[in-house]
């Protein structure tokens, strides 16, 4: 059985939309945010405080994007997954990694040095330089979704997984109206899709029946 | 033919320390740091305006730790690679993004807010905060490098090239010195063995031989 530790909306998003898509059964188990601060047992299960964590049997694992392609080539080959002989197993790995570390990474800092820190450390100038970054790596995506439906492999796969998330983090963080039109309109294609949909509702549903406040917050990982 | 941008010391040191592990010909093309200032010509070449970026036929990536791991997929499968039928497939991928967006994103920002930045906008609260975030991650690989030579699947693969550049990188910023006594172990191996080293003449060869300064100047992501 997978088991999945989440704070609504965070990173963990990723891995709990790759489940709702692949239609696995998976445990969810709510934690409110920060949990290193707010739920400190869960240090026991992942000394790093960040979520997401999940299980898979006697496997550990914390990176939200790498996460998403395990379980697409596990439980999803030729779906979800890009295989190494396919054309575009390349472009399908950068997006997974262009999806956090270029698209994502930058707006945790948005977060932290406009909402998170205490007013006496807030620092309006990371947040402007790290929010200027994000829009410039976002555009370069524009030209190509001009074109096309998803990302890479002519198919919805676990690399839009990645990306998606950080559009759904910039709408959560006030980002999202200087999207381009051709990504304005990819996300609203990703936010309408069935798995989507689902994993909103088990979030909901599992913080609700966990007692856990369902206010989004984003996971910070400083 | 694969063709790799590269700046001294910088991110793309992640590939090339790939190729030279793997035996693999490519023509290595070497950039001012950072090229985006230094180098305008490259924006066409790369619109985001970062490096690395890989060419290898009709395919162009720029995500160091996603190249590293095609690479090893198509060019060293089972060497480099591990494959999803291994038990540790999924801890393979997650020492791939960890690498990077949990280890060496921090220290970018380290990095830009104490040397790159003008003074009347550096900042030492943020260079301070991600320093320790730094040092608070990397700390728990201690325990697994204790009894381990490498990270996963019981040989040294991609993911060590991953986690080991943010080693390489921590040294060249002063953040070495604070490394737990298993880490700095680990990171001695890395950097003896011959693909690491035939790496290090490459990037040197290359500078001379294409007039660019060998002065180390890790790649700046804003």
């Amino acid at each position: 059985m997978i088991t999945l530790h989440h704070c609504v909306s965070a990173r963990s998003f990723r891995p709990l939309w790759a489940l709702e898509e692949i239609g696995v059964p998976y445990e969810l188990k709510m934690l409110p945010f920060p949990p290193r601060v707010l739920a400190r047992a869960f240090m026991e299960v992942n000394p790093l405080g960040t979520i997401p964590a999940l299980e898979d049997g006697a496997l550990f694992m914390t990176e939200s994007a790498a996460i998403c392609q395990y379980l697409a080539a596990r439980y999803s080959p030729g779906v979800l997954d890009v295989a190494p002989h396919e054309a575009d197993f390349g472009r399908y790995l950068n997006f997974l990694h262009f999806g956090e570390a270029t698209l994502t990474f930058p707006q945790t800092l948005v977060l932290r040095y406009t909402h998170l820190e205490p007013p006496e450390r807030r620092q309006p100038q990371i947040a402007e330089d790290y929010a200027r970054w994000f829009h410039a790596r976002l555009r370069t995506l524009a030209p190509l979704l001009e074109t096309q439906t998803y990302l890479c492999a002519g198919r919805f796969t676990a690399a839009d997984i990645s990306v998606g998330y950080a559009l759904m983090l910039a709408e959560l963080l006030g980002l999202s109206e200087r999207f381009p039109p051709p990504i304005a309109q990819y996300w609203r294609r990703l936010r309408e899709r069935e798995g989507f949909l689902r994993a909103m509702r088990a979030q909901e549903a599992a913080a609700l029946a966990q007692n856990v406040s369902t206010v989004p917050a984003p996971e910070l990982r400083p």
